[in-house]
């Protein structure tokens, strides 16, 4: 519902840019933003413009108690609070824009712990930037957090002309502002969503993407990248762990494809309880969306560690399992990715054995990309 | 002269060991360690052996100030200031050692700037454990530093048997003090040194393994594993600049490849100036021994980034000339690992544009190791 809302919002807007009669200094509005939305520095000349004024992408909820949170305020009180926290760290979001500017600058304001012992700064509270580039998106530039209130140029000598830029937010801590900084006489513009439905991927720690060294190496990232789709990221560190109100809040949202993925985040038995009736949730309120299960990622140190191994094991013979009763009760749509190759075989995936490295989280979008270009339709 | 020196004691060792003649109790005694070495924790039992009594991998010169030193003391006052406070971070060492203990644990003693912003705390300060597994080495488990003080278990159920490990201590804080624990009853063998002479490489933060996410993921270090080999990591982060003092330094270790990744730190103009002498002094020191040159690391953006791709070219250009005058004059025994698969090409391999992340050390040593695999006749 929410989807189509959006997008009716923004046919409406590009009719109105189409017919000429849009103000273009409405805030969320498509198209060109007027220099009189930015707040100019005295010193620089540097016009400042709120990232609220472009497409922010990974938002399963437009409405939020604050803006770069992942869940809708209804949401409190019914899932576990832990959730709720995290549901306001800003993994997934992504600020879309257009400029013609060389250089393009960034504020941004974050919580104070910037970041854990096994992730960086730049990963936990840092930006990231990718730009379409030949047909692809790739790597621009960055904003190295130190403190939390921080100024950081993301490029500066940009390739001549006008391209499209994806900004990702800080992966495990609250954005609490965002502004965008070009040199006055370049255009920011406002490129409004994408035709494409946003995949959802539900999950655990890894879905938030720690370890990523930036946040655009989360796999959910990599994925949105590859498949040229919008992603939201629906992962809580510790706390994936499937309740009836999060299949509630999942079958809100008008999606090309659901990713189920929390495993790590539980034990056998709840994965007995709650797996089925979660998946059931899903396909009542979205008869036709795709729903893709992923299996226990392999510990690091497996090939050395029979007792990690072992637990592996259990769990995904346990969803197998499931997997196979879900089909036998006519249940459709169902994709299954096993765990072998989500983090390659060599033992080098993840920085704790627990948590994918920036390796893992290649591997790990490389693993999963051929099941969701199936289940999503996407071109090769 | 100082690894052949080393060589010698442990074949005495070995000798003595061979003849029973061996003082178990002897500190830089090879095999098995007596318990009366250790120190027992009256709580728990675990006994606890200073790293000492074990062998250090990495270390050049095996006299120095403190003792997870890079850097001989006559070094002090001859290189610049900032290379000698960094010789005493300890990018590259590592501990080798055999234990039948099922559990492993480490305490630590670090500095006190345990990340960097870039970089987490356990590539930092951390320590990395890898074990000899069906004839590769594999991870097996790492020590996550939370402040200057630190005790984790590094592996808790080892597969059954007695296995060679090789620890990594931080790449880029002091290692001020490391003792290994293991339950009483198992047994801590010093294995010695190994009989292939390390490969030494000499450069930058790059080469120092800034940013991995953990230190045996440092390119230097993966190098060695897949080479099995030791090496010697002399990487200075931001003062890879080739002085004459530091190719003397380089000269008196007896190495089986010298490589030489400094680029990144240097301008063309000292270029042209240093990098024809310090290999001339190289090879007149050791007229047998492969030197390896290895081009400026492309940047991360450099698809995008018309200025970065020129700078890195330009270099580039430079040393090929260099190489190709140095050949011109008889200077035998170079190798050239050119630039263009170093990080390979996605774009995703580095942190910031300019330092490796896990995913750029990966491709880096697997672009360097047929070179290397060449140079030293390391069997594939």
């Amino acid at each position: 519902m929410e989807y189509r809302a959006k997008m009716i919002a923004v046919l409406l807007l590009s009719a109105a840019v189409a017919n000429g009669t849009e103000s273009t200094t409405q805030p969320a509005g498509v198209g060109a933003i007027s220099p009189s939305a930015a707040v100019q520095d005295e010193k620089t000349g540097m016009l400042w413009y709120d990232a609220k004024l472009l497409t922010i992408e990974g938002k399963g909820w437009a409405e939020t108690e604050e803006f770069y949170d992942r869940l809708p305020p209804h949401a409190q009180g019914k899932v576990p609070e832990h959730v709720w926290n995290l549901s306001k760290r800003s993994a997934g979001l992504a600020v879309r824009f257009i400029t013609n500017s060389p250089r393009i600058r960034a504020r941004w304001k974050v919580g104070s712990n910037l970041a854990m012992p096994h992730m960086p700064a730049t990963g936990v509270s840092g930006l990231d930037l990718y730009v379409r580039w030949r047909g692809k998106w790739r790597w621009a530039g960055m904003g190295k957090p130190t403190s939390e209130n921080n100024e950081a140029m993301l490029v500066d000598s940009a390739a001549d002309g006008r391209h499209e830029y994806l900004l990702y937010l800080p992966l495990y801590n609250k954005t609490l502002s965002l502004q965008i900084g070009i040199p006055s006489g370049y255009v920011l513009t406002n490129p409004g969503p994408r035709a494409a439905k946003p995949i959802c991927v539900y999950g655990t720690s890894i879905v938030q993407g720690g370890c990523a060294s930036r946040p655009g190496l989360a796999h959910v990232a990599i994925l949105g990248r590859k498949l040229d789709m919008p992603t939201i990221n629906l992962g809580f560190s510790g706390s994936g762990k499937m309740e009836p109100e999060m299949a509630k809040l999942l079958a809100e949202l008008d999606v090309s494809a659901y990713v189920l993925d929390c495993l790590p985040n539980m034990t056998v038995e709840m994965v007995r309880e709650r797996f089925e009736p979660f998946v059931q949730t899903l396909r009542q309120a979205r008869p036709e969306t795709p729903i893709v299960l992923v299996e226990h990622v392999p510990h690091g140190g497996e090939a050395f560690l029979p007792g990690r191994r072992t637990n592996v094991e259990r769990m995904n013979r346990t969803l197998r399992l499931i997997h196979r009763d879900l089909q036998a009760k006519g249940v459709t749509g169902l994709s299954y990715v096993p765990y072998d190759q989500l983090l390659g075989t060599d033992g080098e995936g993840t920085v704790d054995g627990v948590h994918p490295n920036d390796i893992g989280f290649l591997r790990f979008a490389d693993a999963m990309e051929p099941t969701l270009r199936q289940v999503v339709g996407a071109g090769g």
